[in-house]
């Protein structure tokens, strides 16, 4: 795995508002789109408003999350007159920007997101590839701490999760650091187009391994816990057995039980309605190899 | 002012969910109605989820504001069959903890609240009275650092605002100081209603001044700018002539013009529709009597 060469990214995507009240990514694309903002360099750029109804009513969704249609079986599924509004929007998002897999999509995609949790800035990849990875590993080089996640269903190739940030609420900081990386992830875009060899070597992941629930009452589903202080806030710092998880609302500690791994997406708001109360990942070191562009 | 005998304070009611997503006080409210929390030692207790389906919808209110519906002019006006739900609400919560005013009204009512904010355990009332400024001093003695505000249109009497936790979130350490300072209002309740004196004194509060709006396009009306990162998080800090207060999509930071004030509601979700970016008060000492109960 010494050096790979890879086609240019002559066309990038950046989209906001895929969910309607993670607004840093909204801001971002409504600056973007009003100084039109259509070629950087090498780069042809896209702006989109993925979910427009959404950002309007500033809910996360209107019908159905958008960032779980972009699946093969919904993307090939018919649209009719009672598909959902965000079906509906994934088929033509899936027009605009893809078709996923084919010589016409976007080299890249960087879909911007906000998060509750205090995940600072958390690069995230549907499947493990060297441009990713090289973005990342340049993002962690050149300005912040990111964090680098693999998981599933996102809507293309690359994601920033950035927060702490209330749903509805643009904080400066969290959008200054959203807007900063998304800044040096075209730098690196232009820099590997005009050429430059980007060394390879060790890289921090963090591979999503499962989901932790709330305690919830039998009967109603309702929560008979939250998260426990001494998680709160905690993502990325390793969780050990017997580790505080939740506090009840009678006042009980419920200790973790199982084996070492790292939560994030710790008391996201979106994630009651998916029960989950955050996530867990084991941390690996991926080695890559260098890249630069092919010669035409 | 040396001394004040008041009555009794034999009737207190508890409401959460007054907004949907102000999750706190929505989870201490359902976990007192589990428990049947009807009674502490001299003192009926009442519980109320202030607006059901708001709550249910995880969302501030469904059509209307409730906590701006408890005015004397909407409640004297007839409910018909177009009455947004919030307005008849306000009519069902009028006459179950009031009339507002009236002999059979609540004696005390306690409204709890979540900001955005980083207004920590904020105490706000509607208009000075005794036992408001004395359970106030009692929560700054006993446990907390509380805030305390004048401010109009709320539901009854007191509210306790506490912050800083996401709609639609609930945070350990959020829900904790509500219910300490619950606690401790409804101990000061007993202590008052046994025959104990509290001493008067000086308290210090801020006093409603003016609300400051984000700077918008005049043609979208859109905003332009964001709470500056300067500004952010400093609730109750004095604000000079020439602080930052705003940051710009364009990168431009707008200077505060005006007399020293003390912003509060810095940044709360729920004000970007009204048009609020954040509240200014003045500071001012008030000196309070010492007060006890009524001898029958």
């Amino acid at each position: 795995m010494e050096h790979v060469s890879l086609p240019a990214l002559s066309r990038v995507a950046i989209c906001g508002g895929t969910h309607g009240n993670e607004l840093s990514g909204v801001w971002i694309v409504r600056e973007m789109q009003k100084q039109q903002v259509e070629k950087v360099g090498s780069i042809s750029i896209t702006t989109v408003m993925s979910n427009p109804r959404a950002v309007e009513a500033c809910k996360r969704y209107m019908e159905t999350d958008l960032n779980r249609c972009f699946t093969d079986a919904i993307l090939s599924a018919p649209v009719t007159d009672v598909t959902p509004y965000e079906v509906r929007r994934a088929h033509e998002l899936n027009a605009q920007l893809g078709p996923k897999g084919s010589q016409e999509a976007m080299d890249l995609v960087c879909d911007l997101h906000n998060t509750t949790a205090n995940m600072g800035l958390c690069v995230i990849f549907t499947t493990f590839n060297w441009i990713s990875l090289h973005i990342y590993k340049y993002l962690k080089s050149v300005c912040v701490v990111p964090e680098f996640v693999s998981e599933l269903f996102l809507l293309f190739s690359t994601a920033f999760e950035v927060g702490p940030q209330p749903n509805g609420v643009v904080r400066a900081d969290i959008y200054n650091l959203m807007k900063e990386a998304l800044d040096h992830l075209v730098d690196w875009v232009q820099e590997f187009n005009s050429g430059i060899t980007f060394e390879g070597g060790e890289v921090e992941a963090y591979v999503f391994e499962k989901s932790i629930d709330y305690p919830r009452d039998p009967d109603t589903n309702e929560l008979t816990a939250i998260i426990h202080p001494q998680l709160q806030d905690k993502d990325f710092i390793l969780l050990k057995p017997g580790d505080p998880i939740f506090l009840s609302f009678s006042g009980e500690t419920v200790k973790y039980e199982g084996k070492e791994l790292y939560p994030f997406f710790v008391n996201e708001c979106a994630y009651y309605e998916k029960h989950i109360a955050f996530h867990l990942a084991q941390k690996t070191i991926l080695t890559i190899p260098s890249v630069s562009v092919e010669n035409d």
